[in-house]
């Protein structure tokens, strides 16, 4: 046990989730429980809301708001993309210093798991007692040691149900449809698509993740072999899709890039992928209907599509991140673990260096040998994260007439 | 009461809908309880079944299953972008004297009613006793006539629920957003973004529709405005939006254009407008962070975000035109009145002429003065057609910490 007093801070790094605002309020709930943490403060965007001392109170907010807000997709405190380097930390610490916190809690991916890493091994050269815990959080589901990641579950349940809708209106008007999904170097959220398969003809029926090497070529002859079958071809393309050298597709065809202050190329924010896609059909196959839809920030904090399963246990990682801290009085990186396939998980605290900067991928096992598409494994390890009451699609057993003048 | 025996056709037109199932539903199970209907049959891809003779015989369909194809998204019948001319209808004729159909329900928007329009002074002047009637169906919302469409209700929610989400999303990492939305001459679904909005900073912060004429100096103004104001901004824009001179923006920035078979201008199914709109924020503005998505083929079937009013309202448009038919002996459009703002509807059955090949525009008092929002008109207009348990949003509301380093 912990009998370190002071207060507790808690923030939300990167790109929001469904369900990040769940882990806040699992860490603001849960800290109230210790009469060593003399309150509960959040810092406003992030990081950055540390070192210009933004901070909230919510020691002073209902339960009923928690728990609204809890409910609300996005950060409730507000975000950033801000990376702290040496200097930025310093500057954190300060602030944490004069308001006395002793436990930081961030809720984040892999950039946000660095920066817990760098703010704790400065509180440890500056003999500086803080308790620093991550609390996993991404839809791109690439955390390192996590069997999946709060986030992945409503993301993915979006991703399907557009996928469902998406595969509808494409046979009610034939041609070939591209969706581009978000994950730059993990496919996980784009072979989500594959759950909305029902019916052996359904769509999508090519699926490209960033763990295979892209070439133009074969995907021309797949579109080709599925559309020549079909008469119609619903692809899903995840945004991060390189070439064998690892070249990013949208550089490689547009021939410009954008970065980030990560160094982060671009991807979402603009249809230019799904557009030299569908130009590439178009040309290459020589067919008219040929259109895409790029997901973008649809995907991330769509509100009214949410996994059930993903919020509960974004809540329950914010929770435990508390207890581990308090109780077993230890820093680290909150991980899910899956004891049991279909369905239970268990909770660890593992070092942040497994976890901090490191990217996990698809593993082989979870991808089509043929690179396009999933395997019954990968739909296994979703299903249950989706959630209750996954929407189904129906479709008429209607006898077909026979042909009077046609016959 | 009409006399007339023979067979019940039904079929769907143009782009799929959340809820144009429930209209079939509604002619299948209704024309059953007629003796002189001897079957009722579905045509497979809209008119392009009939003179193909592709039917299925809704008469052998479950009761159960037709329930579960109402309650899927896009047109289980599949569809048709097929415009009919003289020839076109004089071979429908013949598949459908043959076949005895008597009866004709076509589920559709403009060009559909048009189609119902030339296939009824066909059956006149062949002297072929049909009853011929227009359903309306779509999310464009621009059917003469009607106060509303079926379909418009379950995109315009999904609009609203896309808007609240991006919108939370812009919050939390600051930045100029473009969401584009369908509807090539009708601003209603756009109009919808605004339905997103809850506190007085929410986002869509600007809304351009194409009834008016959209100038770039004017939009950069605007955005430059409402960025200077909260240092994000939130934009919604029809796909359509058009100059003063009634050319497409898509058209004047990309300098091409794709038409589809009847000679519109393709703005879905590609990010273009979008990109081109981000582009010139960035240089005209100076602005980083700029971001769109285009909502594309995503609101059109997206499984799970339904309005339930739209859904039961579209089950009886379908029954009402079974019921016109038979009881009444008369051929028509069904169009839904609002006798009651908030909230009733009539059917009443109106000449096709009325409907058929014209456009419904958003009335002047539904649209700010600007011509950059909506009014509180459109607003009242819009909020029952959602349905029921439309989601909220939530925002912290813990108090602001002192400062002590910063004071």
């Amino acid at each position: 046990m912990s009998r370190l007093e002071g207060k507790v801070l808690v923030a939300q790094g990167g790109g929001p989730t469904h369900v990040i605002n769940q882990s806040v309020v699992g860490v603001a709930l849960e800290a109230r429980k210790f009469s060593q943490v003399t309150a509960v403060y959040g810092a406003v965007h992030g990081v950055r809301g540390i070192v210009e001392e933004d901070f909230v109170d919510l020691t002073r907010e209902t339960t009923h708001n928690l728990e609204q807000v809890a409910d609300t997709p996005s950060s409730g405190l507000l975000s950033t993309r801000d990376k702290p380097d040496e200097d930025y930390c310093a500057r954190m610490f300060k602030v944490m210093q004069v308001h006395d916190i002793r436990y930081f809690f961030y809720v984040g991916g892999n950039d946000s798991s660095d920066t817990v890493r760098i703010v704790n091994e400065q509180a440890k050269a500056a003999k500086y007692e803080l308790r620093a815990i991550h609390i996993p959080k991404t839809i791109d589901n690439d955390l390192m040691e996590n069997d999946h990641c709060p986030g992945f579950g409503s993301a993915a349940r979006y991703v399907a149900q557009a996928f469902m809708g998406v595969n509808l209106d494409n046979r009610a008007l034939k041609g070939v449809y591209v969706g581009v999904v978000m994950g730059r170097h993990a496919g996980f959220l784009t072979a989500a698509s594959a759950m909305a398969r029902k019916y052996v003809d359904d769509g999508p029926h090519l699926v490209y993740v960033p763990e295979r090497a892209f070439d133009t070529d074969k995907f021309l002859a797949d579109v080709d072999r599925v559309y020549s079958q079909f008469g119609l071809c619903t692809i899903a393309v995840s945004e991060g899709i390189s070439d064998a050298k690892g070249t990013p597709m949208i550089t490689k065809l547009m021939g410009v890039e954008e970065r980030d202050d990560h160094g982060n190329v671009q991807l979402s924010g603009t249809g230019a992928l799904g557009d030299l896609l569908t130009q590439s059909i178009k040309k290459g196959l020589n067919l008219k209907r040929v259109r895409s839809d790029t997901f973008g920030y649809l995907q991330r904090s769509f509100i009214g599509c949410r996994s059930d399963r993903d919020a509960q246990e974004a809540r329950e990682v914010g929770e435990k991140a508390v207890q581990f801290a308090m109780w077993d009085d230890v820093d680290g990186s909150v991980v899910i673990r899956r004891p049991v396939l279909n369905y239970s998980v268990d909770y660890e605290l593992v070092p942040i260096t497994l976890v901090a900067g490191k990217t996990r991928h698809m593993p082989d096992h979870f991808i089509h040998e043929d690179g396009n598409g999933v395997t019954d494994d990968f739909r296994n390890y979703c299903r249950p994260l989706l959630g209750s009451n996954f929407p189904q699609s129906h479709r008429l057993r209607a006898p077909i007439v026979s042909k009077i003048l046609h016959k």
